[in-house]
C-alpha cells in the first residue's frame, strides 16, 4: 500500500562499517530481527533522539553514548519502552553482550529499538542473537539491517550515493524504518546513515542535527511521535577527508535524508496518497510550519485527500486552526499544483471542481499555500488517512 | 453508529422563545434545514464562538450582536464560510428577510449557519424558507429545531431541566448539532440553550462562558475546530428570577450542557466508543488538559480504542508527548475503569491482559491517568477512530 515507492536498490558498503543480522524470534519466528553495526575504532557518532517524555531506555542510553563509538546494537519487534530501569538494565546488557562478542568496551556501543512499547525483551534470545550477528558481519549488510529493523513497513527502505568532497570521493548509505507513530521530532523512528568522511564527534552531531532539519524533521503520517525515535549518524574517516568541509558534506549527504524521509511517508501506514504542503508567504518560518503540519495532520483534510476531494472548505478549516496570530483569512490563497483553488481568501473565480479533482485524483500532488503575510516559506510531507490505516493500527499491537 | 445515544425526548417550551422550521432545499429537498428562534422583547443573549481564524461570516455578525436580540435564524446545509463580503451580506440580509418577519430590527437578529464550507448561499431559497419558518413559530418548536440543524449527526440532540431557584421554578431547554470536525474551542459546532431566567446581558454573557467551559471545552471528536462552533445562550426573563443567582442557574443549567457534551461525543462520526478520560496528579489544570487531549487526539490511541486493545504502549507515547514539562514518567500511572494496567511508568505487576480486555471490550468505558505531580484534576469525553470514521468523511463534503 506505499505509494511510489521504487523497490530499494543495492545499498554501497561504507568503508569502515560491517553489519551482521540474525533471527531472534523477538516477536515473530524466522525473520530477521537484530542488525549489529561494527564501527571502526575511532568513528566519530552524531545523533538525535526523540522528544517523548515517555523516552524509551535504550535511546536514554544511546544518548549518553555519542561522541566516539565501536557499535550499533538494533532491534525490532520490541521498543524496549516504558520498561524503567529493568529497560536500562536490558539494554546495557545487549550492548554488554555486543562488546564481548566484538572485542570492544560496553560503552562503545549504542543500543535501539523499535516494535512493541511496554514488554521486556526477551534477553536469553536477544544475547543468543546479538552473538550470531556479530559471526555473520559483513560490509554488504546494509540491505539485511533495512529489512531486519522493518515492523509494519511495507518495505524496506535505504539509498546510497558517492559524491565528491575536497578532490576526493565520500560514499554514504543510509536506512531507515517507520511507517506509523510518525511526526518527528529531532529525528524519526530509527535511521542510521553511515559515511567514510572523516569527522570530529562534535562536527558529526552539528552534522546529524542539520540533517534531521532538512528530513525527518518536515514530515508527518499521523500525528505521533515515537518514545523510540532516534537518527545517527556515524563517519568512520576513512575516505580520509570531512573536517572542515562540513558544508560540502551537508549538500551531498541533504539528498539522501531526504529521499528516505520522502520514502517513509510513502511508505506511511495505509498511504494511498503522497502529498508535499508547501507554505509560502508566512511572516516567520515558524508560522509557515504551524499552518503546513495543522493541514498535513487534520484527520478531515487527510480523509479528503483518500476521498480525491477537492474540499477548499477543509483546508480553510486547518489552516485557521494553526494558531498562526494575526492570520488574515483575506489574504490566504490555494493552489493544487498550478490549479487555483482559493485567492483572497474565497473561491478562486477561475477554479472549476474538474480541474481540482483531476490533480487529487493523482497519486502524488502538491498542495500550496501562501499566508499573504510575509517572505517566509516551509515545506512538509505527508500521506492521506485511510480505511487501511484504521484496519492496520487496529490489528497491529504497537 | 451513536454510543449509548438514547433518543430526543420530548423538549419542554421555554416561556418567551417561539420556534419555526421550513424546508428551503439548501442541500437536499424535502428536509427541514432553516430554524428560526423569536425572542420575547428583553430577551438576554450571551455566547462563545470559535477561534478559528477562518471564523465564518455569520458568526462575525452574530458575534456583534450580543446583549438583547430578539431573533436567531440558523440554517444547515451551507456553513456561509470562506465567502468573503459576500457571505457577510447575505448573512445580514438573511437577518433583514427574518426581522421583516418577525417586525423587529436586522440588528436584533443573529444568524447562524453549517453544513459545506466555501459555497454562497442560495439566497432566494433562503429569504423564502425563511418567511415560510416565520409563519410556523410555535413554542413546541425545539425537537423539530434540532432536526433542522442536523448535518453528518445520526440523531437530533436535546434535553431540559426545570429547576427552583429562589423559590420559583426555572426552565430550560437547550440543543446542539455536531458530528464531526469537532474539538471545539470556546464553543462547539451549533448548540443553543434558552431558559426563562432573568439575567442581564452581562451576566447572560458570563453564565455562556462558564457553561461551555463545564461541557463544550471538553470533548473532541476529531481535533478539528470548525470555522462555524457556536453556543449562545438566551434568558428571556419570564420566570422573573435569575439576576443575583448566577450560582444557582450554573448549578442548574450545568447537568443540560455536560448531557449535550456528551451527546455530541457519542454522536461522533463513525463512533463506537464512547471514553471518559480522566487525568489527575497534575500541577496545574493546563498539564491535564493538555495529556488528556493528546490522548482523545493521538489516531494511535483512538484506533487502538476502537479494536478494544488495552495498548498501553500507545496511552503511554500520547501522554509523553503532550508538551508537559518535568513530566515523569516513572511517576504515571494508568487506570482502565479500576484496573491498574500502569504504574510507575510500568505494566503493573498485578495487571491481565484479560482485565484490561474485558473493560475495553464495553461501549463505554474511562481511562484514568495519575500524573504524580499535584493536585490538579481535568477531563475530557472523546470517541475512537474508526472505519465508519474515514467513510464518512471521504463521502461526504464538509
Amino acid at each position: 500500500m506505499a505509494v511510489g515507492l521504487a523497490p530499494m536498490g543495492e545499498l554501497a558498503a561504507v568503508p569502515g562499517i560491517r553489519i551482521g543480522v540474525s533471527a531472534a524470534g523477538i516477536k515473530y519466528p524466522n525473520r530477521d530481527d537484530i542488525a549489529l553495526f561494527e564501527l571502526a575504532p575511532g568513528c566519530a557518532v552524531g545523533g538525535v533522539f526523540t522528544q517523548n517524555a515517555f523516552r524509551a531506555p535504550p535511546v536514554a542510553v544511546a544518548a549518553g553514548r555519542l561522541g566516539h563509538a565501536r557499535a550499533f546494537v538494533v532491534n525490532s519487534g520490541n521498543a524496549n519502552a516504558a520498561t524503567g530501569e529493568r529497560g536500562v538494565a536490558d539494554a546495557r546488557a545487549c550492548c554488554a553482550a555486543a562488546a564481548a562478542a566484538l572485542g570492544c568496551g560496553a560503552d562503545d556501543v549504542l543500543p535501539f529499538s523499535t516494535g512493541v512499547i511496554g514488554e521486556f525483551l526477551p534477553m536469553r534470545r536477544m544475547r543468543d542473537g546479538i552473538t550470531r550477528a556479530a559471526a555473520a558481519l559483513s560490509a554488504a549488510g546494509w540491505g539485511a539491517a533495512a529489512r531486519a529493523m522493518m515492523t509494519t513497513d511495507t518495505q524496506p527502505k535505504g539509498v546510497s550515493a558517492t559524491f565528491p568532497v575536497a578532490g576526493r570521493t565520500v560514499t554514504a548509505t543510509a536506512i531507515v524504518k517507520g511507517s506509523g507513530m510518525i511526526r518527528p521530532n529531532m529525528a524519526t523512528m530509527l535511521a542510521f546513515l553511515g559515511t567514510d568522511a572523516k569527522l570530529s564527534p562534535a562536527a558529526t552531531q552539528r552534522l546529524a542535527a542539520a540533517l534531521a532539519e532538512r528530513s525527518f524533521n518536515r514530515l508527518t503520517v499521523d500525528g505521533d511521535t515515537s518514545t523510540n525515535d532516534a537518527f545517527v549518524v556515524a563517519a568512520t574517516g576513512a575516505a580520509g577527508v570531512g573536517d572542515g568541509q562540513e558544508d560540502a558534506l551537508l549538500a551531498g549527504l541533504t539528498p539522501l535524508v531526504v529521499e528516505l524521509a520522502q520514502r517513509t511517508v510513502r511508505d506511511g501506514e495505509g498511504a494511498t496518497k503522497f502529498v508535499t504542503v508547501n507554505v509560502s508567504g508566512g511572516a516567520t518560518r515558524e508560522d509557515c510550519r504551524r499552518v503546513a503540519y495543522a493541514v498535513a495532520h487534520s484527520p478531515l483534510v487527510k480523509t479528503a485527500i483518500f476521498a480525491g476531494d477537492p474540499n477548499w472548505g477543509r483546508f480553510c478549516m486547518a489552516i485557521g486552526n494553526a494558531g498562526v496570530s494575526g492570520l488574515e483569512p483575506g489574504r490566504v490563497s490555494l493552489h493544487l499544483n498550478d490549479v487555483c483553488v482559493a485567492e483572497g481568501g474565497m473561491i478562486a473565480a477561475s477554479y472549476t471542481e474538474a480541474a481540482g479533482t483531476a490533480v487529487m485524483a493523482q497519486d502524488e500532488f502538491e498542495v500550496s499555500i501562501d499566508l499573504g503575510a510575509g517572505p517566509c516559506a516551509e515545506t512538509v510531507w505527508t500521506s492521506d488517512l485511510s480505511h487501511d490505516y484504521v484496519r492496520i493500527n487496529a490489528e497491529y499491537r504497537t
